[in-house]
């Protein structure tokens, strides 16, 4: 059963989404849709050190979306809390303040990818 | 009848707020205004392709309302959806995987253009 | 009594992720919170002059939370509508045209602030 | 006698490089250089004020030889050095550490302005 | 005999150092810069106004670098000087008057490619 | 001995102007240097882990100076090349094309970091 919250209302939309873009075939939206998985996969870094990487470059660039996508990916490979509020802050002292509005609907997404009461 | 859909939205409130910040009386304002509507008229490059261009740096700049004004503008002046993603998958590759989010949304909005159902 | 307006649930939501956000513990992002504070301050320049600087800044950079914060202030300060309109031209000449989409939910902010019916 | 120096190379440039996009007789473009010159005119803010806005907006932009100009402008108006530092101030904040770069080449060109040997 | 120009140096350094990069075998750069390349090839749109494109979002994201690259491919593709401004107009719109330093060196860069003395 | 090269370069320019601005005695940038150095201690992420999160952010914010300094830091803490290379690819994906300037000279810079000639 797939009641409504904020982790998969985002995930919802992203396949739908997703979907209709591949449908229409065009090749290097395909070809960046599979390197940007390739991306990620453990190398000389590990899966947990890039989906960090993948967190706070969305953070600086202020993609709500792409945060949301890569704090998911961070709890899968063991993130804790803690580590995470270090990306916060390296993100928020490298992008200003302005990525501080960014930080509160990150950290209330946090909490629901851990089935807290925000 | 003006029914409630995604573009009827989107085009009464930028009408609606364009008339209160032009009704201020700010002469700079006004007058980036119509300079805004001069740039897209046709010229050494006509207007499809303008409007193209309008959209491809809306994109890279990660503007939804932009984008989707100038989805409207670019379906008017006859762009066809496998152009369309061609302009997406150039916004996307010079502007990277944060682009992607803003895709989704603009793929969603040509859809309704388009009368069809998401 | 505090009913449901756009300047309240803004500055609800804020002040319950700061508080969520900062009952973490980061010692980096509670410095920054606070610098953040002293910033605007009155020094060699003014309340009203910093808070208009953080106001423009804020435009340029696209960010619809950091316009709505400094909105207020900016009108706690005594901005008047001639000078914020002064301030949204010389921010969408130097940001261009993808700053109007933010120009527009800003000047639907600043009418809420002034209890006008929008 | 023009000296070599930052400012006048600056300067030299600018003006070189006008004469020859304007000389191309481009009317939107025209028409937004006179823009932009109108923008920072006296009205419900005075010159000083709009000079400091446009310097701030430069600053988070990351654009140098937007700084420089705008600095230019700045002394001019009467800005004194306390008053910049906190403008480099609010941007930094505002924009974060990315801003410290330009903030080191704004704080050379400000003393090259004054003169002094840095 | 290759002298010294603005255009050669350009082309030399980005030769060499893609070289470099590509040396260090990494696979997801290898297939950016594949995938680079294939975006830019004739399909629904032509290499002309693929270039163009290209060349509108390299300006307002303010990359030098890219300008210079896009200058080059969109002479080769034929673009004119007159449909050049009209690009370099849409980019200063829709991106502010921050794109009018890029404008300038673009502009020099387009006249070193056309053999003129600037 | 400090023979000129890039990396005395940029450290001498960089610590020169730090004196100037700092000299100036605003509290908020002070306080604002002193934060950024405490962001990249160790905490629940270590050393390394912090430098390749500044690395990765300053390179999809396209700051050249940011990325210089990480890039000396990412060594003194014990980044690998083919590390280093995975950052560029996470940097790349994630902000596209744009970055691929910035990744030249980055690239070249680490060379010279390694004393070798480029």
């Amino acid at each position: 059963m797939n009641m409504s919250n904020p982790v998969n209302d985002f995930n919802e939309y992203r396949e739908k989404m997703n979907a209709i873009i591949l449908g229409k075939n065009n090749l290097v939206l395909k070809r960046l849709f599979n390197l940007d998985t390739n991306t990620y996969e453990a190398g000389a870094l590990d899966v947990k050190t890039k989906e960090m990487l993948g967190l706070v470059a969305s953070l600086v660039l202020r993609c709500d979306d792409c945060i949301k996508y890569h704090l998911g990916k961070c709890k899968d490979a063991g993130t804790t809390t803690e580590e995470l509020y270090e990306i916060f802050a390296v993100a928020n002292i490298v992008g200003g303040t302005i990525v501080i509005p960014h930080t509160r609907r990150g950290a209330e997404y946090w909490e629901s990818l851990h089935d807290l009461h925000v």
